[in-house]
Order: structure tokens, then sequence, then C-alpha cells
């Protein structure tokens, strides 16, 4: 570090703390260390220090310290990010809202809960659950997982198709500003129509306008029973049809999971569960009724399948009879996290495509990556509701093959008009496949837009594009 | 008009009619009058010229000539807008988008449909729901408004409590920029986080950051069955609790109107229907199932209902036997239409509420309307699950009182950090109160937007704000 930069350092430091207080402030080599990186592969850079604001008005308080000061911002919720928008490039400071973690208002009657960008999403539903009321999204990583970075992400999870993405389900934001200014848009209503709905800028912008603050979040009621099973049928054109007669004649539908065969027997290969059919089956799906009797739901359910299955729209079925029944049958789904492991390096996806365009994609991606890497799995699953599909690569050994098997891929999503993330984000590791998705249009408004709330480029500097 | 406005005006013309064709410009004045204005109380004013683009293009084509020329141009669809955005300011060119009809693409798998932003509501309802698709959307206008127009001012309406609002319904849009550039964000997937999701920039803005062309909307699988019943309860708090009960025991549970008993009263005056019940209640629920099995819903409903009286929570309860008695029951809510006309002049609004503040609301502004205004109704109804709350009062005699009427509603709003407009949007008439429901940072923003995209302030300018 040359003398003229420690001297800035010196100075934000001492004004960093004069806002924050010292114990908010860090430059111990540990905590930066545990700060260094999310969930993805992304390579890991300790910041240069690490600041804990313990109120909204601190984190903006603190923004305009930076601004002042000159260097660049990280924001990190709980680091479970699987794109590495949280990864501290060199030099940046990581502004972490793992103090922020109140939940300041719960209306009870209403169903809104107001909260700190910090709480984490699993803090949130236990709050809200004890007292009959319930957030819908849910994610593996949901005990340190932080709302605010759900948000920042638009997170989805298994039950988008009932009750949509994080979008859906914020209904106000505090957001602080890179220049230290603070804008309240603490809606509490779902119907609000008074000019251009600001809180959309940043809900899914990986904090490259602004650090959300506060949320204030729509609940459900608590549903007090829960469904599930496992179909086996004999295409994807058959899934599609099954998902739509669901939907009509089964309200309470909230998980429609798919999985292809492969992934299925690499789910028995490595959990060493039985095959859940007797036979093979080209297509499975898992579904859950999330509803307020479980009796009524299940005997819907049931009705359902066996004229499904008279219909032989489904092949086979299984009906859990226990929560242990159903905890079964979510494990091949849920093997997904030790496919992960073993098949590193790998190639993970996470892209929209139209259900009418799935089948077509899936077998032609299938194709080309079996001829061109017939020694890899390719493993496809995804939630059909939503166009959400996911392909599991690996193992590859050497990472320029990596980049091959994302240029194959991407190049097909964009061919359908399709996303290249669904829901995990383009953060810097999908930035050079954007345009596969958005258009130059689009990509220059974006840029406009971060030039407007960020001109001096402070906040999450080459997040989503450079 | 002066000789040096004369020739730039006819250039203009010759300029528009290059670009659109002879057929497509009219500066007829019966044409003209009859784009005048839309449903709102504004002074109506003839466009100076009206031009009908039939392609997406041309819409992008007339703004390039019309950001040459210079005029500002006001964007039309079936002005049936109740805020005045649509009617033209003095010497503006109406851009109306009438014959921009083609539903383009159906998507018979996937559930989405491709249209043009002047299809209307109901023309795209029929061809959807011939298939086996439903639109939820739904407006007593379907006939008459546009799809662009719903989306521009994010319409809602009855069944928002289950299926969102247009917002939520739209995947995709296309919008032609005031300086005739193109952004396509024709999205099909429900689930794409792929940057900032630059088509909320659009919907609900009124028209002012630019000309939605084309939309891409999201599909329910068609309900078969209806199932209609109004309710009688002794207070608002027990409302709302039946809400969220219903919600969790009720899955296809689509509308939940709320009446209070004054409007109930009016309702009986003007059609000289019956009182509903043989006593008079406090507040009265209306609601709606649209499911897959009439008997399935109404032995569900029966039952639930059943229970709610056991516990006193429903004092009375009719459950329609047939299309034309669910049609009665309508009657009472659907009298608003027979009302607006009977209280003219009168002060309409449509204001967000969050749940839990709206009793006290309620009681405190009809406590100083009926001091202050003792001669006229004060009517109160709305759409409890999504905070939505209309009240109609007068008719007033004086203008003066109108505005009177306005600042005391507005102002109980801002005290409950309510929206001033939930679903009819700012338009010009609610321009002075919009600080009420959004802050100094908020409106700066929003200018903000508008400079960047409309530098010249040629769109639908001083909508929303001056």
């Amino acid at each position: 570090m040359d003398s003229q930069l420690s001297i800035v350092t010196s100075h934000l430091y001492a004004a960093l703390i004069s806002e924050l207080g010292a114990e908010n402030v860090s430059s111990d080599a540990d905590i930066a260390q545990r700060h260094a990186g999310d969930w993805s592969e992304t390579a890991k850079e300790p910041p240069s220090l690490v600041i804990f604001p313990r109120s909204p008005a601190q984190v903006a308080a603190a923004l305009a310290v930076l601004s002042r000061f000159g260097p660049k911002a990280v924001i990190q919720g709980g680091l479970t990010g699987l794109a590495g928008a949280a990864t501290p490039h060199r030099g940046e400071v990581a502004l972490s809202l793992s103090k922020l973690n109140q939940i300041e208002e719960f209306d009870r009657v209403g169903g809104t809960v107001t909260v700190q960008a910090g709480v984490t999403l699993e803090q949130m539903q236990t709050c809200v659950e004890a007292e009959g009321w319930f957030f819908p999204l849910d994610l593996g990583a949901r005990g340190t997982c932080q709302i605010g970075g759900n948000a920042a992400t638009n997170a989805g999870g298994n039950r988008v198709i009932r009750y949509g993405t994080m979008r859906d389900l914020v209904l106000g934001l505090e957001v602080a500003l890179p220049d230290g200014s603070v804008m309240t848009m603490l809606n509490r209503v779902t119907k609000n129509t008074t000019g251009i709905d600001l809180k959309h800028l940043f809900i899914g912008a990986e904090g490259i306008l602004g650090v959300i603050t506060r949320l204030v979040l729509k609940l459900a009621p608590k549903p007090s029973s829960t469904v599930t099973a496992l179909c086996a049928l004999t295409s994807f054109d058959d899934a599609a049809a099954l998902l739509k007669d669901m939907q009509l004649h089964l309200p309470t539908l909230s998980a429609f999971e798919l999985m292809w065969q492969g992934f299925i027997d690499k789910a028995v290969e490595i959990t060493g569960a039985r095959q859940p059919f007797t036979e093979r089956h080209p297509v499975y799906v898992l579904v859950e009724l999330l509803g307020a009797s479980d009796e009524q739901d299940r005997a819907q359910l049931e009705a359902f399948l066996a004229q499904a299955l008279e219909q032989e729209l489904v092949q086979d079925v299984i009906v859990a009879q226990s929560i242990e029944h159903a905890k079964q049958l979510w494990e091949y789904r849920e093997s997904i996290g030790e496919m992960l492991a073993r098949l590193k390096p790998h190639a993970a996806f996470d892209v929209g495509i139209p259900v009418a365009a799935m089948d077509g994609f899936v077998r032609s991606v299938q194709l080309i990556l079996q001829q061109q890497f017939p020694q890899q799995s390719h493993l496809f699953f995804g939630h059909l509701g939503d166009g959400n599909l996911h392909l599991l690569s690996g193992p590859y050994p050497a990472p320029a093959t990596l980049h091959q098997v994302e240029e194959i891929v991407y190049q097909a999503v964009g061919k359908v008009k399709g996303s290249i993330s669904a829901e995990h984000g383009i953060g810097v590791i999908k930035k050079e496949f954007l345009h596969f998705s958005r258009s130059p249009e689009e990509l220059a408004l974006m840029r406009a837009l971060k030039r407007l709330l960020d001109p001096n480029n402070v906040l999450n500097a080459g997040r989503i594009f450079d």
C-alpha cells in the first residue's frame, strides 16, 4: 500500500468509526477472511475493511462516507449467493448487513411484516408462523440467507408456481442510495398505482443501484397440511398437461418439480435409495399441496390421480403416507446437494425456458452434450410451472471445457428466447452471457440507470455488467 | 394558427403520412372529437391530429417523426381511464393504439399469449377461453379498454386477491421510446433474474416513459365453476378475520368485496332491490369462488359458512343457488354505476389503505364528512383483500367543495401511509395530491427517469407530475 493510499484509508477508517462506532468497523484479517466470498466458485478476496451498520441510517451514513473517500463497496447479506455478486473485488470495502437484523413491525391483522434487510429468511418465517401467518418463499439456505439478499436477487425456490417470486412478495422497500441519501417506499398495500413503482428498480438488481435496508413483506395464512406425491410419466408433454390439469383441479398445488430419468438414476446411485417405481420412466414429477385439511387435500389428490392413471396421463404414482414418507420422496429431488459435490468441477445452470420450448431444448442440449462430452453426467430437473430448468453437467477436468459447456447451453437458451438465469442472478459469473437474454437496448438502459443512481460507480461495481 | 406553426404542422403531417400512410393520419374534426378525452371528468380537448399506427414499428416511426418536429403526443388506448391521462392537452397529437389490435401468438402448452397493445381485454379473454385458458384480470370496461392501457395503469379489478394486478400478469413487454427506438423485453418465463427488470418502469407509469406496443401475458387454466355468496357481519374486524380464514380454507377464493351498511342501503334505494337480509348489518361481504367443480366448491363453502355462523363470525348468509341468483347478489355491488350517475357531481376515491388501519380510517373520514357535509351521501366499499377502498361522496353543488372533500380524504390517506390511488392512477386529476403517497425522494427519481427517457418531454407530458 503506498503512503498516499494509506493516508486516505486511515482517514476513511476514522470517518467510518466516527459514524458507526469502532465496534462496527473492522480491519481484522480473520473477519475479512470470513467476508471473502459467497457460495459461488469465484476466487475469494478478503475486503479491505468490513463495516456492520446497526441501523438503516448507519447504512446511509456509511455510503456517504464511502462516496466522500472514494473506495468501492460490495454489499454482503448471508453470502449464500451463487453468482459471485457479494464476493469482494480487490480493494473493496464490504458492507455487511448481518447486524441489521430487527423485525420491526408485524401486522397480524393485515398479514404484513416489516423487517430490516439482514434478518434471515428463517428468523422471519419462524416469527410469523408462530402467529398463524406464513412467508411462502423458501430456500435451502434459509438459516443463513438474508431477506435483503433474497430481494436483491429476486429469489424463487419451489413454491413460485403458487406464491410467486420474491418480487411478488415485497410490498415496500427502503433503500440507501450510493450518495448516502435514503429512498423510503415502505408501501403496505397490494394495490398502489401512484406513478412509477420504483421498488422494482432495486428488486433483482443485485445491489448495483442501492442498498436495500428495510422491506415490507406480504404474508399468507399459514397452511396446516402438506400432501406430497411422486408421479411417473411417459413424456414431457404429459407433464405439461398434468400441470395445467392440477392447477385447475388442485388449487392448493404449491410445488411441481420435474425430474428427467437420468436425474432419478443418479439420485438412486448416489443416495443408495431404491428406484421409486418398479419400472423406470422417462419423466417424474414431485407435487406438493399446502392446505388447511390433510384429509380433504389427500382425498382430492387421490381422486385426481386415480383419474389421471385411468387416462394414462400418469403411469404410476406414490402418495406419501406420512411426513417421513414425504421426506423420502423429496430426497430424490434434494440429492442435488450431494450431486453438486460429487460432480465437481461442474457446470450448473438455472435457466428459464418457455414451457412450450422446454422439451425440445432439453433433447437438443442433451444430445450435443452427450456427443461432445460422453464421459460426463448431464442431469436435468426443474420447476416446470415457472419455466425454471436446472442442468448439472460434470465433472470436467479442465476449466476451459466448463466454458465450452456454458457457451453451448446459453446459446441454446438465446435461441428459444429464454433466460440465462431464472433465479440465481448474473453476479460476475454470467456477465459475459447476459447478451443471450437481454437486448442491446436493455443493456444500454441498465447502464444509464446505473449512471443515474451511482455516477461514481461505487456500489457493487462490475456486477451484472462491466 | 400563425403561418410558422402551420408550416411546421403541414411538414409534420406530410412526414407522418409518409411513414404511416394517409389512411392512418387524420386531421378530421369528427375523429378528433372522438379522441378528445377519456372517461374522467376532465375538460375535453380535441387533439391537433390523430394517428393510428398499424404495427409496433409504425408506433416507433411515428414517435421518431414527432420528436423531429416537436409537438407533444398523448397516448390513447380504449379511453376508459378515470384519471385524465389520455385526455389531450392543447396542441397535442393523439397516438391511438386502436388499430394495433392483433393477437400475435397463443402458446396453448405453456399458457401465454402475445398481443399488440390495442387488443381489447374482452377480445383477448374470449380468444384464450375458447381453448381452456383464462386471463384473470377483469373490469367493467372490458369491451372497450385495451391491454396496453391496462398495463400502463396497472389495472386491478375484483380478482386481485387471488391473481394479482396487471403487473403480476405481464411477463414481457415491447416499448417504443420517445426517441423512436424500440426496447424489446418479450420475456415468456415466470422466473427471469438477469439484471434490472425494466418492464416495471413502464407498467403503471401511465405512458410517461414510453408507448407499450406488445405484451406477453401469463394465463391460468380456465375455471369451470363459480360459487357466490353474500355474508352479513357485525364489524370490520370480523371481516378481516373472515378473509384470513377463507383464504386458508377456500383456496379458490377469488373475490372478497366489502360493503358498509350505508352502501347497501343506497343500493336498495336506487335499484329497488330488497334488503338482502331480514335485518340490516354493519358490514357485508360478497365472495366468489372460481374452481373446477361447482359441487365441491359449494360443499366446501357451505361447510365453512356453517361453522362461521356457529362461531358468530358471520351473522347471516346467502349462497347463490343459480347463475341468476349470483347476478342478483352482485347487483348490490354493481349498483355503483348507477350511484355514480345519481350522485353527480361527486368525489370518487380509490385509495389503498393497510387493512389494519382501514376500520379507523373509514370511521374517522366518515365522521368528518358527515359533520361537514351532512346533506351528502358518503358510501364506502372495497376489495378488502388488497387494501383497496372506494368512497363515493356526493352530490356537491360547487366544484370548490369537491376539492375540499379531496383534501380531507387524501390527507387522511397520507396519515396512514396509504395510497391515493389503488387502481385508477394519477393522470392529471390527482397530481396535486401525489405528495401524500410518495416521498420527495421518490418524486425526484421519477422526474429523473422521465428526463432520462424523454428529455424533450414529448410523451404524455404533465401526467403524474408537471
